[in-house]
């Protein structure tokens, strides 16, 4: 494409890798950043390094984390009391900016799909179990709400109800600001099986 | 949003200034390059570094360019009888990937655009006019065919024709397996003004 500055090309395909980006977009992406001062790509590039380098996972909940064990495992304002199990990383840091929540998390690392061939053993769970001492009141499942997602809550919850006092799944529903109209009909059903008391 | 790991969220926050990556494509993109096999996040940071540091600006026809002069105005192969104008590098780029053409490049770096204080001392027009000699027998204006790129092919076209043996302007119409149904009135307008005989 760029046959005049193989470098250009070269990250343009390199971009062109990455996921929701495809050939022209990452030619655009490839031209903005050689136009970008200095200073902004340099730093860029130095994120992507650092990001290799400094990032890893918690031993404890298997969250991306610098430190080990992570700064929310040792954050003494959050409650060890309540543990709330998601598949990723990037769901945790979704309920993360839930102001109310304040227990710990669980990253599976993923959810049951047998037809992947990924079984109980390549997920986290284990260390989910070990972690549910005397002091955890309550294990929320949080695990998304499609078919493999609320197989895995199944699953999950079997293990844990003789160990905790209370396992529960986050509530499936209308999406606020939505419209009824044109919600699906699971939605809707599970909307109607979740009903609660004014 | 990754409190967990700050390079992370710094990373999906450089990643969100970039043209068309929104938030959530962002934080999208930071977690996959945490997942990236080292090497080829390294390889990435490492091209970024590169783009910036190498590549130049071809002083001959302002193309983006690792040498100066540029590859293709320095390629033998070429005629350089032929220039075909063009506001970016990334047309260019686009054009060159067209086997029939031959010729140079000129890379103006925008258009006319009074409203924007774009005028024409902003753009490479007097060193395309100086490149104009006697070897020079068609400029071909590729400027893009809006209103701006319109109003810059028909300012350039009074100041070249004086000195070039032939002006052209890339022709207008409808594109290759478009639906003449579906085609916007003014492109229609044009295609018909640039028929051609069997």
């Amino acid at each position: 494409m760029f046959k005049s500055a193989a470098s250009v090309e070269r990250l343009a395909t390199q971009l062109a890798r990455l996921p929701g980006i495809g050939r022209k977009s990452a030619a655009r992406l490839a031209m903005h950043i050689l136009k970008l001062p200095d200073e902004q790509a340099f730093q860029l590039a130095d994120t992507i390094r650092e990001v290799k380098e400094k990032v890893g996972f918690c031993s404890v909940c298997f969250n991306i984390s610098e430190s080990d064990p992570c700064d929310v495992c040792t954050d003494q304002r959050r409650s060890p009391a309540t543990i709330i199990v998601v598949e990723e990383a990037a769901d945790a840091a979704a309920l993360d900016k839930v102001e109310e929540f304040s227990g710990r998390f669980h990253i599976l690392g993923g959810r049951l799909s047998p037809l992947d061939g990924i079984g109980p053993d390549d997920l986290h769970i284990k260390e989910l179990l070990n972690r549910i001492t005397d002091e955890v009141t309550e294990v929320i499942i949080a695990t998304n709400p499609n078919v493999e997602g609320e197989a895995t809550a199944v699953y999950l919850s079997k293990l844990i109800r003789p160990l905790a006092i209370k396992v529960t799944r986050i509530a499936r529903g209308l999406p606020v600001g939505s419209d009824l109209e044109y919600a699906d009909s699971v939605t809707l059903s599970r909307a109607l099986e979740g009903r609660q008391d004014f």
